[in-house]
């Protein structure tokens, strides 16, 4: 049996993306999972070295199983590895806390729950990154008989992994996540839900807005459920905040309309309050950019030579987004450049011929 | 006074794209703001010729204003443009056709109802483009007295906009609109408004799913504000259909979590059935498509040799979305292409020297 600094178990989205990033950074890495060809998988994209059977020691091992297994994996783990801190990576916190608490004895100490803040609607070994954390937070979450050196354990896999720790304890993750993550995935789902009613034929008619609020709603249903079963009362809480402020809004619709119209205009203006709250990519704050559209032929070569223009500018793209359905003979490219950028880049670009429209300026 | 074979009666995101599309066709355009300055900025990126104090007699005119003046600005013209079919673009329908039915007299003849399911979170002239109906419905709602010229006159204005023209009566737009368009956003602005609450810090734990779930919420609130109160009853039966789900979720967390959670994995898996039902881009149904991702260095000319490089292997790129925040050393770009084209490119990228994963399978 082999010993090694991290060993994963689960080879996920998630767990494969833990160890190709920890691999990257030099460290001895075994993973393993109840499927082991996905194992397999992840130790051929360089997540470390696949074990099945009798587990590794290691100095720190990730659970990273769905949310109904995590305490029950852990506390296997505390038991059979002696000398192992046990982690995990689940969206829910206090759950398994409490599980690991009731029946790990001494072994506790070992325990420090862990949640990094990425992830996306696809899942499996071949959807992991070894950046997926790169500058996004990851939560901490010590138990009460965390010991010093266990905490410290983790924390050094999540600065290896590139992440930035924060700290907190388990109640408050579960009801910030609560907003943050899990009733959004369920208010997406439901929104999503309500199209089954209309038919392929009606849903035409959406536009590219419907299409972004519902995109949590491909999601997995089997992780949503032992999610929600997990951290059931603050999401409860969380659901009634957005649903009471609907119903009201429907019943006042229905009484008057005028008045209603003014209150679905102050909603709509916190509701914008509150997305300027929200980080831009990578977790920081967001940058206002500014958006240079351009047509784009659909041929192998186009995105080539306009990137070769754009770089010829010496303009920086800051993010970008192509819209050209598959056969149709032109797209759009949408480039974010910094505002000081875009007179040049749009004057450049159309001396080389290119069709360019100024678009608005927005934190894409 | 100029004659014309189309006047655009407000030079917003709209009105500019549908004088720019009509424009680009061959047609003399004549376009009119309240705030002339905008007139001029549309006319100046070629929609049509600005006008301002008496209108030009034209073939068919657009009022492309606010919701709730479209139907005092349609009777206005229909009264003084004697020989023009007059059409609006407002994401509400019956309401407008009510007014105009009970005020135009026989000059509700020349009135045709009509929506371009297309648009932006941004707003005014400079976001505009000729091809923002390409590919898009746009929904015609004749009014019971409308004459078969002016519905030709309207889908001849569809048909060069390049979108494709769906008859509806207007009720049935006003109920399918409410629950694909109005409702998303009224949900998406609840969502974003609980996060109010929050503040900035614990907003950093937000994941890109809020941010997807929630881009709608940066609409404008004055507008929305109009198109609620003039959908009233179609928007609070959209709403409930949303809100009741949830909030009956939320007593089921409370009383039972275990049968909460299986609830919560059948929404979530009804959610993806309704999600299926969406259109891709362009409204075309969804295209299965591969996702390669490349590590992309920030430096200005690494996209421009990741596209060359691309192009080389002679694979056509579907859509692409690129990821990351100004002044960090490295992004992602993610890169949509043809199923049959996936393993050709991953293994031609690594072998140019690029850091490739796969990525899901996913429709972009």
């Amino acid at each position: 049996v082999l010993e090694s600094d991290l060993l994963v178990v689960g080879a996920g989205l998630i767990g494969t993306s833990v160890g190709l990033a920890a691999a990257a950074a030099g460290w001895q890495v075994a993973i393993t999972d109840s499927d082991p060809r996905r194992a397999e998988v992840a130790a051929a994209m360089g997540a470390g070295t696949a074990v099945a059977g009798p587990l590794p020691a290691a100095g720190l091992a990730v659970v990273a199983v769905p949310p109904a297994e995590v305490a029950r994996v852990a506390l296997d783990l505390l038991g059979r590895l002696r000398d192992t801190t046990v982690t995990h990576v689940a969206s829910v916190q206090s759950a398994p806390a409490v599980e690991v608490e009731a029946w790990a004895g001494e072994d506790v100490q070992r325990f420090v729950g862990g949640h990094p803040i990425a992830g996306r609607e696809v899942s499996g070994p071949t959807a992991a990154s070894a950046d997926l954390f790169a500058d996004r937070p990851w939560v901490v979450c010590p138990v009460a008989a965390s010991s010093p050196a266990a905490v410290d354990a983790v924390l050094r896999l999540v600065r290896t992994c590139r992440a930035e720790p924060v700290v907190l304890p388990a109640v408050e993750h579960d009801e910030l996540l609560a907003r943050l993550s899990h009733a959004p995935q369920v208010v997406a789902s439901a929104l999503a839900a309500t199209l089954t009613g209309l038919g392929g034929e009606a849903a035409r008619l959406a536009g590219s807005g419907l299409r972004d609020t519902t995109r949590l709603a491909d999601s997995d249903p089997g992780m949503w459920g032992q999610v929600a079963a997990a951290n059931a009362a603050a999401l409860a809480a969380a659901l009634r905040a957005v649903a009471a402020p609907l119903a009201d809004l429907a019943e006042r619709l229905e009484r008057d309309p005028v008045t209603a119209g003014a209150a679905v205009h102050d909603l709509v203006a916190r509701g914008r309050a509150g997305r300027a709250l929200l980080p831009g990519k990578h977790g920081r704050p967001a940058v206002p950019l500014a958006s240079v559209q351009c047509v784009v032929p659909d041929s192998p070569g186009a995105l080539a030579r306009l990137f070769g223009d754009i770089a010829d500018e010496a303009v920086n793209v800051e993010d970008l987004r192509v819209e050209h359905a598959p056969g149709q003979p032109v797209g759009f490219a949408e480039v974010a450049v910094a505002p000081r950028d875009k007179e040049r880049l749009v004057t450049g670009l159309r001396r080389r011929g290119w069709v360019v429209t100024e678009g608005g300026d927005e934190a894409l």
